[in-house]
């Protein structure tokens, strides 16, 4: 059995020894991103620990003949979405579609009127639904979530997305994303990096948008699935969704969810909460060159503060291990210069 | 709700109207792909029908401005592996994996010797074995497949292929690989199209080598699954393989497993027997430009013969439909100079 091998954090020694190789380099030569700390690729970051903690590790996986040098192909990076990449308070987004999914749906079902969890969110009794716990939730999901095709699902996504608007800053969700996370997945893909999201929300609540939004393709979206089954229809190939939870990619599913759909250790892990701990672990403690970094939400005028009491986006058991393990953690109110791209 | 549509073929017409957009068309200018048919990336591909039904497909598609251009982004074609890009005959190479480690893992278990069915397996009764059934063969799997981490088990399947041989070429199976179907996946890669395998096959047995011997990456490879379980050991995360089933990607669970991994319709699907059938639908009939091919084993001295009757890859009922729906079938006499890479 091998030793187990924390992160490998930078190494000046060895980083030095790598760079004797080339004792003469011209400026054509010289590893260009070992300047990235120099280069603007991370405007909406300020200058910092966590900046530097970003630019340091790309530098070193990238650098040719280096001695943390990571092959393109395994340059792994694995993001979190609710509150990692987007919002996530008052309510998972997905949680907000799901109830105004209910209330498009009501004309045809009169007896939710009457029948709990239905009857609170119609009612928009918020407290009574919060109180209403996990099983609740479960069904109101399942509800909203199945009983069409994959294609019909998506339609009803997109077509939502494009009218819903977040109640504090009155704009579509996929405004609400956090301008300087968007950076940083595209100066990672930059670098030769394959960005995934691994996320808790639904797969397909995701997919729809987030090759726009992002730049994650479908195929890169690793997320939590219901059920769905193959049928001819008309002469027509349908999947149909089922009200059966297939996988739920949170905590320690999300290394399952990883290896499922990845097949690859990440090198990056980029996390907000407890339901990130394991994939932070997964990602930071194989050996080798890694980055593991927690997005701290200390904003509250810009966007919200919360972690270790929160209902949704709870940030505890992984901020102690934050510490222990060397990740960086990003400090929204100092590190970033911008949360939202809209922001003057 | 919309009509079904059938895979759109060649429109002879819609191609010269589109054609007719570039009036005179400078040989720079003049799409490559059109001239696919002359050009030598499938030397191993006789000319004829099939062929021509494959290069005809990739000039439609990656036509800019033809009217059945596909943007680079949805051209994703899958690839069943056993029997489609490497021999499954006279069974598929997992199963003969499967009874090399009963054999490996025998000093261990003594009781073996009298319990079938690995008594059959130890003793080389093969005839015992295949009328043992299915329950028996998943025993086989179960034992073979779990109990270890991910990590432990990618270096078992290294090291088995590094020393198997089939019994009637003496070749490891990584050479028994068909020389025109990896033609084929490099032929659609070097026009834009994402390759993935999509098999029966174990997802995790695959992964070690697709890589290196289809440059099909481990996020590309899509099959059946175990459970797995995160946990961590001395310190160290790992992923321990359960002897449950998660999910068969067969039949009725492939387009299921397409939809979860890919998350995008295929416009392309290469199969060669029933296990594919439903795979072939769902990429042929959504609609829009595709390619559906089916490989037919119809060559006994070089390889092998059989379909309808065959216990490992039975080609029966998508032969039928493959008729109807216009799917190309590639007859491996006919339609293949070369087998393998190896043939003079």
């Amino acid at each position: 059995m091998t030793t187990p091998r924390a992160c490998s954090h930078l190494n000046r020694r060895r980083l030095l020894l790598g760079l004797a190789l080339f004792p003469v380099l011209s400026p054509a030569l010289r590893p260009a991103s070992l300047l990235a700390q120099t280069d603007d690729s991370l405007p909406s970051w300020n200058d910092g620990a966590t900046k530097q903690a970003i630019t340091t590790f790309v530098a070193r996986v990238t650098t040719q003949g280096g001695p943390d040098f990571v092959p393109v192909e395994q340059r792994i990076a694995v993001f979190d979405n609710d509150g990692t990449l987007w919002i996530e308070q008052p309510m998972y987004v997905q949680l907000a579609f799901a109830l105004d999914r209910v209330k498009a749906m009501a004309p045809l079902h009169p007896e939710w009127k009457d029948q709990q969890p239905f009857k609170a969110v119609l009612e928009g009794d918020m407290k009574t639904l919060a109180e209403s716990g996990e099983r609740a939730l479960v069904q109101l999901i399942m509800v909203t979530h199945s009983g069409m095709t994959t294609e019909e699902f998506t339609n009803i996504v997109t077509e939502w997305l494009v009218t819903a608007r977040d109640a504090r800053f009155r704009r579509p969700y996929t405004e609400l994303i956090y301008q300087p996370m968007l950076e940083l997945l595209r100066y990672l893909r930059a670098n030769g990096f394959k960005t995934f999201i691994v996320s808790g929300g639904g797969v397909e609540f995701m997919r729809p948008w987030t090759e726009r939004i992002y730049g994650v393709g479908p195929d890169q979206v690793v997320g939590s699935s219901i059920k769905t089954k193959f049928e001819m229809r008309d002469g027509r190939p349908v999947l149909f969704r089922l009200p059966e939870v297939n996988f739920i990619d949170d905590k320690a599913g999300k290394p399952v969810g990883i290896n499922e759909h990845i097949g690859r250790r990440p090198i990056a892990a980029f996390g907000n909460s407890d339901g990130d701990l394991q994939m932070l672990q997964w990602a930071t403690m194989g050996g080798g060159p890694c980055l593991g970094l927690i997005v701290h939400h200390t904003d509250a005028e810009r966007e919200y503060a919360y972690d270790r009491q929160s209902h949704f986006g709870k940030l505890d058991a992984a901020l102690d291990i934050a510490a222990l393990n060397k990740w960086s953690v990003a400090d929204m109110k100092h590190d970033w210069k911008k949360v939202f791209a809209f922001e003057a």
